[in-house]
């Protein structure tokens, strides 16, 4: 029986992750839920997976909590966060969103846990520092992420040093093909509007300014431990094809199926073992019939070239890039700014950024709280 | 340092073996070669590679050879083939052409050699009892068809059992789309104009009628032990998708690469390692950008169809479709009959076949040749 802490239950990918767990209970037992507001989400939850330990956002809704579910622990805030992460079970689903992913996931590898990763922030700014304290522990760092999952899925039973190149597959978000003059005048509705992926709202914007695929290049380099010139973004708009590996032979390994995030959650949580599922099977032959690969315009999504710049350059780069980031899509999402000011606001702040570099987990949360500073100070 | 016995060292498959080996003198060394007639191509062979036996068909050239290069063995006939195969190396490779590669095939397992096998004729007829020596002698069988290499790559560092469906990729030759009323009329010289793939004349032709791919289904069944009804051809005309497993969870494993028979030559010759080479790596956003995949028209090409029922059917079936196969198509490659004979003539062949079971090596034998008399009688 493996037990798993899921932080961030109520959303997206911890709902389907809940899906699975349920359809698999001889193997799975949850306990640790999490989530920021939706209380009554988690109540139900709670009810059907019945956790050790509960953590909210609010004091109040904790206590609120507290009264409904007498036997269970109830905490809260970041401090909650941590304190769950660090109790006692064998995995740590970690599908919160943004940059609030990363002290929890630290506190878990410090305390010898595998870690299923659905909070790609959480190596974005943190991936030195966290990898270093994988190979310490030697944990299992396991990808949530469709693409960094068909990455791994693609190495298995492979040698790493002979890996030649990885094309990290996109699907190009609702903008692809755009001009820049065009992306000027998009509106949040149509950002909102993802082509193949139902997904929650901070990284279906990221689609749409491909700061998605930007931070995927960094994460890939820091799950895979390869520079980020031996991976190259694909723009692949039927999002069938997940990534692929290129080895010294020229072979080159894929990994294939419907746009379906259960698949890489089940591939996550059951592994070394593929779950048996009734999820819809890929139709090679309707779907899957037509695949095309195009290069990105990185005239046109900067966003792409900022992330490989910012991991090339180091340090708190990536950190302000990501910090950054989270402050304008939410500025985006609230109507305060123009779409295409996301990526022009990051590519100033980059540019006038003086880095630091050996960070330790403080550092990086006061490099992020920078970036954020910065965005307030620009378009706040 | 791996020693290598290469069957059929100047076909296709053998000189582009040999150019591999040469850019891997530090890993291989050439114990022995062989041809049916092209002694010119053999004798440079040899002064280049040394080997210590060399098989040619006939007495005559044997002796021929054996007056220039004294120091080594020289052997003809199927006997000498027996015994260059149970001399002593590490791994065959048989790329021999048809039903004559299954003896010398079976006489290396039983040595307890290794075999990277591109006579797929081998597995097509003696399956069952290569298969069983295979398991008896614990040897490895590594497959050197493009296709039956992609699956081992996607089966590599995987559960065998939880294979849920083998995608074989095909072509579709020069005559996709065509309607059984075009097939009747198509010539020697379009047969032998294979869109992507540059190979021996059997093997167009067989890729040409998709009997090829039939022989396919046959091979992979043994080869992975796989029933056939969980074995779908996939016709795939860019030749880039070699071909995939779909797994227990729906997630799919594709290998992908340019057309080039050295890719999984070398990968079968170094295994467990990725040979580096100097290839032309795919192109994704030039020959891999556009990808499609359509169902085979069983109606119009019947060898498929006939494979998978007489594999069903088991027993000397297949042996019977194979050899039927064989003196067809050489037929054809003579232009004593048409193109669209050989699936009718297998046809008439296998629904009038009174079948035996349990075969042995001489069971196969005499089926094999009983297929030739009867195509014989047919239209010799």
């Amino acid at each position: 029986m493996k037990k798993i802490a899921l932080l961030g239950s109520t959303g997206s990918i911890g709902t389907q992750a809940l899906d699975i767990i349920e359809n698999n209970r001889d193997r799975f037992q949850v306990t640790v839920l999490s989530c920021a507001k939706n209380t009554e989400l988690l109540s139900k939850q709670i009810k059907k997976f019945n956790p050790l330990i509960v953590v909210v956002d609010k004091e109040e809704d904790a206590r609120e909590l507290a009264q409904i579910h007498k036997s269970i622990e109830i905490l809260h805030g970041p401090e909650g966060l941590v304190e769950a992460a660090a109790s006692s079970y064998d995995i740590l689903l970690n599908s919160l969103v943004g940059m609030r992913g990363l002290v929890p996931t630290y506190h878990a590898i410090c305390q010898g846990r595998d870690i299923a990763l659905a909070n790609k922030e959480t190596l974005v700014a943190g991936g030195e520092l966290v990898m270093t304290k994988v190979a310490e522990k030697g944990i299992r760092l396991l990808p949530v992420d469709s693409e960094h999952s068909a990455i791994f899925q693609a190495l298995e039973g492979n040698k790493r040093e002979q890996l030649k190149k990885i094309y990290l597959t996109a699907s190009g978000g609702p903008f692809r093909g755009y001009t820049l003059q065009q992306l000027e005048h998009v509106t949040l509705e149509q950002a909102l509007k993802h082509p193949n992926w139902n997904m929650g709202s901070k990284i279906t914007i990221d689609s749409a300014s491909m700061m998605n695929k930007g931070l995927e290049v960094i994460e890939a380099k820091w799950l895979f431990d390869v520079p980020v010139d031996k991976i190259q973004v694909a723009v692949h708009p039927q999002s069938v094809v997940h990534s692929m590996v290129e080895y010294v032979d020229h072979s080159i390994i894929a990994q294939l199926g419907n746009p379906d995030m259960r698949v890489p959650i089940s591939y996550a949580l059951g592994y070394p073992d593929r779950l048996e599922n009734a999820f819809e099977p890929l139709d090679l032959f309707g779907m899957g019939a037509h695949l095309t690969f195009e290069k990105p315009d990185l005239t046109v999504f900067k966003t792409i070239q900022l992330a490989y710049e910012s991991v090339e350059k180091g340090g708190s780069y990536p950190v302000i890039l990501n910090g950054a980031n989270e402050a304008l899509v939410e500025l985006f999402l609230n109507k305060k700014i123009k779409f295409i000011d996301i990526q022009n606001n990051i590519e100033r702040i980059l540019h006038s950024h003086v880095p630091s570099y050996n960070l330790k987990l403080e550092d990086i949360l006061e490099a992020d709280q920078l970036a954020r500073r910065l965005v307030k100070e620009l378009v706040g």
